[in-house]
């Protein structure tokens, strides 16, 4: 089919839309390593987790067996709302680009949530609704998940309680007033309402707080509070299975048209985004039906697939939840305090994790202050502003295509454009300034990090 | 056709999205009364506004015969990039009303500026770089106009100098950021870049800026540079004519389903929105093909059409601008400062003006915290975090949907969603703290701005 036939943004009919997530772990021959108590160091099960998470949820996070979930009639209603997120076809970039490639990104960003985590979030909301659970409590940093899981439990009328580190209660109260808007109760961490916050605040009475303080603080709430469970944003298996509807709308677009990708790219900081964008096309990988050239991206601040381990470690600072054989930097690295809040963790979905291992898709780091150049390049032809998580991927889409228009290459791309930056004005400001930085983490620092991996046989 | 086959979102195709705006005045049986040299009170002609505004532009403005423009493919690219905007069918919300009502709303905050209007900008951007100009100047307030006028810009290659009412400039610094990453320059106003700038500033020294102000100086940079022109982005019938492409593309989403909606809603501030929104339908009904009952929503702090005069009046609070013959508060009317930025506007789009005196059209008043509750209640069910000017809409469309609900009526109710309100969480959190107030102007405050109207033949 010829190109002048594509048009500007493919959206699939709403008849169209997947009737099941995919789970790609069913499909892999190395299946990820199990989840570990980080106590006995054997396997967790679901009994040991159903004080914390909810059940259906733990059975999807312990399952690498069955390849497909059917996604609830509820859950498909949401999505109506906001989905299909448009696969866009990006003419006016090419055109400045002069590049014979030819780019696709699957938009995100047009909920306000503003990123793929509402994915997810509905979700989770969901099965806790389901269990007949009253709330559930979760903790977030610059705001984008908490966002998205209070607009999920006022869809499912279930309360909200989230933990937000507390500068950026402060520094960030936009985001705040978003999720008071659909109901939740935001508390800054640490505070007065955990045994935990008490002894952070009594031992340091100034901090501005850390997310594994508000994991823990969350955490200890739901282990607390009759009806009440935790959930969590990213990382998680769960999470990955329920982000796969992006891989799979994008995999239906595209061959709606014909369109096989060459190259396929995301951003990677926890790996939800990353393994649900690419989820189908791997498992069409493995089971060698197809080829692509799959490109993890992430900051050269927290470079946890480039530069980090492939080992058990803690999945928060906290050293509260289970352990994840993973790559990581050590649960005790402290990222620098890069602009890419979402991509600031120490470690990597497991599954993710694996299959790099396996030599099954590429990883690659980018500085802070070329993201942003490549976003502000991209955000003046085709419109939308970007999420600073995001232009990771552009960069290093804007570069392939660039190799391109000096090879004559005619390469298909398609990236994960995860979300929009609305709320990230005040980084593009330190760029627009010229006073944003780049920070590379010294080696002496990651092995000091690493030296502290719990000790698993 | 039964309503189950109607999806939550309807978008109609790249193919089917129209090829030619609808410009309502040549339909009209009294057309909109001339705008006014404010001098000679004689009728502006092509050649008195040709310093000021672009050529096309021009011809738009004063034309009330052809009924179609060709939108130029160079416009329509731009617009397959954020266009269609999807034609919601708002089935949670009327299943949390228990309402037989069926709920319909345009959304048009799908793109970076937030708002329709990019609509215009983009066309404005077009024709200006069309006559070979280097720039062009503009004022804003809260930002909607500058950011979406900047993208345009970009895109085109456009110098953008954008005259920012300083206490928003220091006070919504995300917009502004928003606006230098398209490119544009965005100066505090007053400034000591203008005679008028320099003049205000001298005399007094701590002025935070108004509106007014800043477009006399957008206008009088325009004049003085070579190369530039002055543009604006609501009132001027230009602009509605732009806007028309929110109702064509609402008709065709619409017509595919056999859907006739008996009421349509918008919020009026300039009249862009409104306007655009109910042009194709607003045709029919003059004609005698439909009918519809048409609503405009003002804010009780600033209500034009409810309780302002159809007189000639400046369209600028600064005096520079040509006299219109709309409904108006008066040119020195000063709304009180409440949140929906883009509604706190003394007069009215002149065509609209005609249609409301000739009884085409109906006015009402909404109280800003019943406005902000509404909004809550929306986004809560929708997902959708509206923006406060578009919430003016949500709550009349509530409202009819509600006494629906008693009644048993199933009325179809179309309203414009007109933009997203993720720059104005500070004023949902005055909401959310219980310290918002609801203004009502004294009739003594309204005589007194309208004693001082031009006095016009």
């Amino acid at each position: 089919m010829s190109n002048t036939q594509i048009p500007y943004k493919i959206y699939i009919d709403e008849s169209e839309m997947p009737r099941a997530w995919y789970n790609l772990r069913a499909d892999m021959k190395n299946k990820p390593a199990p989840l570990l108590d980080p106590d006995t160091k054997q396997p967790m099960t679901a009994e040991h987790l159903s004080g914390v998470f909810c059940d259906e949820l733990i059975a999807q996070e312990l399952d690498d067996k069955n390849a497909y979930y059917d996604i609830p009639d509820e859950i498909r209603d949401f999505y109506k709302m906001y989905r299909p997120a448009p696969l866009v076809r990006a003419y006016c970039l090419e055109k400045k680009l002069g590049t014979p490639a030819k780019i696709y990104y699957k938009f995100e960003g047009n909920n306000t949530s503003g990123s793929h985590k509402l994915n997810s979030a509905i979700a989770q909301a969901y099965y806790a609704k389901k269990q007949g659970l009253v709330g559930v409590t979760t903790e977030t940093g610059a705001g984008q998940w908490g966002t998205a899981l209070s607009m999920a439990c006022s869809y499912f009328g279930l309360d909200c309680k989230v933990y937000m580190v507390k500068c950026s209660y402060e520094q960030k109260p936009h985001r705040r007033e978003v999720m008071r808007t659909y109901g939740a109760s935001v508390t800054p961490s640490p505070s007065m309402e955990t045994e935990i916050g008490r002894k952070i605040l009594s031992e340091h009475p100034g901090t501005v707080g850390s997310l594994g303080c508000a994991i823990s603080e969350a955490v200890e709430k739901a282990k607390a509070t009759e009806g009440y469970r935790y959930v969590l944003g990213s990382v998680l298996n769960q999470v990955m299975l329920h982000q796969s509807i992006i891989g799979l709308e994008t995999k239906i677009a595209l061959d709606k048209y014909g369109i096989k990708p060459d190259v396929i790219i995301g951003c990677a900081g926890g790996g939800s985004n990353l393994g649900g964008l690419i989820a189908p096309f791997m498992g069409e990988k493995i089971r060698g039906e197809a080829d692509y050239r799959i490109i993890a991206v992430e900051p050269e601040s927290c470079p946890s697939f480039t530069r980090g381990k492939y080992a058990y470690d803690f999945c928060d600072t906290g050293m509260v939840c289970p352990l994840s054989k993973m790559y990581t930097l050590g649960s005790s690295f402290m990222p620098a305090p890069t602009h890419a809040g979402g991509l600031r963790y120490h470690g990597m979905n497991s599954t993710l994790s694996q299959l790099y291992s396996d030599g099954l898709m590429e990883a690659t780091t980018v500085k802070q202050t070329e993201v942003f150049a490549a976003a502000e390049e991209f955000a003046r032809v085709e419109g939308i502003l970007p999420a600073p998580e995001s232009s990771h991927a552009i960069k290093v889409a804007l570069d392939i295509a660039k190799e391109c228009a000096k090879t004559g290459e005619e390469k298909t791309i398609v990236f994960g454009l995860t979300g929009t930056g609305y709320f990230d004005m005040m980084s593009y400001e330190k760029f627009h300034n010229g006073i944003m930085t780049d920070y590379v983490p010294a080696d002496e620092e990651i092995q000091k990090s690493l030296s502290k991996l719990p000790t698993v046989e």
